[in-house]
This record gives structure tokens, sequence and C-alpha cells, in this order.
């Protein structure tokens, strides 16, 4: 079939869009519009915030990155999650203006953290930002999510990528800065958790970007590829498809050999990269239940759906954060946002 | 390529499952182990139910059908929303034992509601299961969900068949069953929500039933499936895959010219089928509410995500429920379930 561009983008494309140039301004319109009793949008800047933003002598709780994530960030905006999200063009980090003009809206004079996902771009972007803030007499710390296993280095990062473990921690540290925790404290405590958890992902299909046009990587119809990152970046291997038994060992075994999480309880999250139904997410956390409860890993809290996705991408993801009594307390509490609303 | 049958199914299937046969189970297990806090399963009769069932003096609110749907209906069962639900194999009834296990399992004195799509084999099976209860001296009643404007009869269905009108209705009306109102005040109440939503869903792929293995119809590249059931039954048209706005106005003009909004309060509901990801429902979303704005409707409140799904199919669903002061006074209500939940 011949492509023919229209519309700004390559047909034919099956996505629910519009333009190409407009997937992320779009969306944005689309998450105000649904849910202006939580959050306001500044669209020149694509940042979401709280409504109720700057509120006084709470430290700013900020995080970004590139689009076809979501509801990473700006679904976590809201009560006891983040005060502010900055949405980048799909896989592209956002600015350093972007961030700047967030950590404004939220500073309410005890200071802002940025929780920055290990990806070249984005901590760059975010250093500089804090920069600008600082000029302005604005303190602003920043922790670095990196808790990929599957790859040291990769196309978008050096280090180990920011993944699953991004949700977790944006949910506990935002619970502690709505309880009235200092900036000191915060970052003492996103530093724990980023050294407590650990994500492993995997993809049977490879995701469109809409200014690509087409799949991002091919698989054959027999095989996997184990150990992907968000953005469709290889991971360890490609295999052939087996059971979810035999994937969920693929994922956790590599986890549980990085980090010593024996007689742990831990917070388990089984996440969708977008194009996997919420049915096989339960098949494959239960098991990943069977796995941890041979290992002797007690699974305190769990969670299970599509947070951190990678747009139409099919395939799941493990994170596994060995939590101590403060993280459950914490991952407890309330939260109310678009994306993820608990606490009765 | 070469298909061989290994571990009961055909592959290549790009799905996370282990057999085929036990799909349903494995997932059900899934929930299980994740929602121990909120729900048991009874394994034997495949239904999920709440911990804390049969709650005396309370309407046991019970729904169910065929599975591929998640969350739909085990993800909604827990306070404020349904007492238990029965899971069907894929696309397939639940057998009249499994509603009466259900039946009996939330029977709390008060008599049981069941809430019923429409599709013919769901109708004749709770009709059958409630004349099992009547014999033990359980009062049931059933509400017949038929909302989607496209097609009259289908596949499945003799009159419309029950769509995403089913998730509002079970959120209302077991809101209303959570506050104590009476079996027939029940009825009523289901009853006006039946009489004042309207759906309208599209595909933009199918999907795939394990059991099959292969999709259960096919689109070209370039054209989309217009007016489509959640089991993928045949819509009004196939028409070229146009913007977002273009096909926000297929699916919400039907709606309007079925049932006069002019003027009303609604409840707006984007859905996703599974496989399409969250960026491009709020796309949708942000065409739904222009059209709704020129058209003097005003979305009162809205929900947008993955709630009545088809497997991994990619495309979504608008419905429009004309609420009044008392539907959105239970809309607010506290839920509390592994697929819903608010309520601060």
């Amino acid at each position: 079939m011949q492509e023919v561009f229209e519309h700004g983008r390559l047909w034919p494309m099956k996505k629910l869009i519009n333009d190409v140039a407009d997937v992320v301004k779009d969306s944005l319109f689309g998450v105000e519009a649904a849910h202006a009793d939580l959050v306001k949008v500044d669209h020149e800047n694509k940042v979401v915030y709280r409504k109720d933003a700057p509120i006084a002598n709470k430290v700013g709780i900020i995080s970004g990155g590139g689009s076809g994530h979501e509801p990473l960030h700006g679904g976590f905006v809201g009560l006891g999650m983040l005060d502010a999200a900055c949405a980048g063009e799909v896989f592209t980090s956002p600015v350093p203006d972007q961030m700047f003009a967030a950590t404004k809206l939220v500073d309410g004079g005890a200071g802002v953290l940025h929780i920055v996902k290990n990806y070249t771009g984005d901590v760059m972007n975010f250093e500089m930002a804090a920069e600008m803030a600082a000029a302005e007499g604005i303190r602003v710390e920043a922790v670095i999510v990196a808790d990929d296993v599957a790859v040291q280095d990769s196309l978008y990062t050096a280090g180990r990528r920011g993944v699953g473990l991004t949700v977790l921690l944006e949910k506990i540290v935002g619970a502690a800065a709505e309880e009235g925790k200092d900036l000191d404290y915060l970052v003492g405590l996103a530093g724990r958790i980023s050294d407590n958890g650990r994500s492993m992902g995997m993809a049977l299909t490879g995701c469109t970007v809409p200014a690509a046009g087409k799949p991002s990587f091919d698989l054959h119809d027999d095989e996997i590829e184990i150990g992907i990152g968000i953005h469709g970046e290889p991971g360890r291997a490609r295999v052939a498809n087996g059971t979810a038994a035999e994937t969920a060992e693929m994922l956790v075994r590599p986890i549980l050999d990085d980090l010593d999480y024996s007689g742990s309880e831990v917070i388990a999250f089984v996440n969708g990269m977008g194009g996997t139904p919420l049915i096989e997410l339960y098949i494959v956390f239960n098991e990943v239940a069977k796995i941890l409860a041979a290992a002797g890993v007690k699974v305190a809290r769990c969670l299970v759906g599509n947070y951190i996705t990678s747009l139409d991408m099919a395939g799941c993801s493990v994170t596994l954060l060995k939590a101590d009594a403060e993280m459950l307390q914490l991952w407890d509490a309330p939260v109310w946002t678009p994306g993820l609303r608990w606490g009765k």
C-alpha cells in the first residue's frame, strides 16, 4: 500500500491522534478538560501542575520527561504525589525552560525536589533548570532514578535506565512531602528508595512513535525481547515467546540476582507497557508472586496495571522495592491524582 | 512460519499467558494474590467476591459475563460497587451455577440485584440462576444494560448490546446499595440509568481470543471500524482512518442523535479497548469535550481509561449518561475496588 503524507503524518498509522505535531498538546488539553478539579496546565510550557500550587512551606515535587509513558508523569500530579510534571515531546526530554517554569510554579518557599529518570537529556536539562532556579533563590535538589537491571548503558543513557521504580518513588516521596517533611529529609528518603528498588522489562512488540509512523523495532512472530527499555531500546536478549511463567522468571531472577531481597518485604509492581491488557498483567503477577514466595520474599503491597508505558508497546515490566516500615506507611498514605488514587 | 501446537496453544501468539485453557483461572489467581485485602475468589465457580460478603441487610450487587473485558467485572468488586462478579471463559457467558453460587455468597437477606449486559447467553443464564435462587428463598431482580447505539441486533445479541454504560451503572447502583437502599429502589435507579445512557465504540485493530490464536477480524492498514462491539462484533461501517476529531464525531453524533441530551449534565466516559494507550484516550476525550460543548451538553463528571476492554483490541468507546443530581452524588460516593477507587 502506498503511504501518503496527510494531516501532518504518514498514513496509514493506527493511532487516535490528529496531527503528529499536536499529540502532546492535544493530550494535555484532554488532561485539563478531564481533571480540572485536580490540575491546571501551563500550555506554553507543557507543565501539568496542582491546582492548589504553590503550597506554602511544602517542598514542591517535580518530575517530567519525554511523553509516551502516560499516566507517568502528568497523571501523577495531585495530592500526595507530584506538584508538577513537565511533558517533553514523545520520547524526548523537556527543555530546561519547562523545568524552570514548573519549579517556579510550585515553589512554596521550602525548596523543590526534581525526580529525574536517568536519561542523558533529562539529567542535563533538569540540572540546567536547577541552576536557573538557584539564580532566583530557589533551592533545588535532584534524585536520579536508575533502577533497570537489564543493561548498563543504552541508547539514551549512561548508566542504568530509570524505569518502573520512578512510579513508586514519586508516590512515596510525594506522600512524605505532603506530610511536611523538609527537602533534606526527602532527598535522603528518595536515595533509600533508589538504593532498594530494581526493575526489568520485556516487549512482545515494538511501539510506534507518531513522528516516525512505523514500529521502533520488529520482533518475529515467535520472539520476545527481554530487558527492553521504555523507549524500545534494545535489551538483553531476544528469545522464543514462552509461557508467562517463563517470562516472569526471566524478569524476576535478574532483579533478585542484583540485590539481596532475602527475608525482605517488597512493594511488587507489575506494569503494562500500554498495549497489553489487564487480564495478562494479572497472569504475570500471579507468576511473579509464586517466584517471590519460593525465594522467601514477602509481597507487602502491590500495584498491577499500566502506569509507565511505552506508547502502544505490548509487554510488561516488574519492579521490586525493598520497603521498610516508613516506606509502607507512606505508600498507604492518601494519594489523589488522575492516574493513582486511594486513601479512605 | 510454521505454527506449532505447544503448551496447549497455537504458537506464535503474542500474549503473556501460560496455557490457553488456563487464561481465566491464572488471571483470577493473580487478582486474588494482588487484592487479598479487598476480595476473595471462589476458584471452583470462578467468582470474585467481597471479602466482607455477605453484608447483613444490604442488597447484594452481582454482575458477570465473559472474560476478556478486564477490569470489568472482577476488578469492580469491593466497597461501593459490586459484591461479586462471575467470570466466564473469554467472551463466553458464565453458566447459571456460577451466578447461583455468587448469589448465595452475597445474599445478606435484603435480596440480590443482577446487572446483566444484553447478550443472549448472559441474559438466559442469569435468568436461570435467579430461578434457582428463588427456589431457595432469595429474592433476585435483574437489570439488563443495552446501551450500544451502533446496531440493533448482532452476533451475540437480540436488541442492543450492553457495553460502556455497564461500568457507570455498576458504580452508581453499587453506591446506592452501600448507602442501604432497598432492592425495589435499586431496580428503579438502574432502570433510570439504563434509559439515560448510550454508547458507541470503534476499533483500530481486531483482538485475539487466546483459544483462536489469531485476530478476530482484519482491518486494512488504513481503515477503522465504527460501531464495533466489545467482542469484535461487526459495527456500522469501515471507514478510512482519519483524525481523532473525525473519529470522535463518528462516535458522539450517533449518541446525540439517539437521545436528547440538550441542556443536560452528563457523565462522559472515554474507554480504551485494551490495546490503546492513555495518551490517545486523552486526545479523544479532548475532542469529545469540544463536541459536547458545541452541542450545549455539560460534562459534569468524566472517566478516561481502560475499564471495559476487548482483550488487546486497539480502539475506544464513548459513553454518555444524562445524570440527575442523585446519580452525580452516587457517582462521587466512595468506591474502593481493584479497578476503580476514590472517595476522600
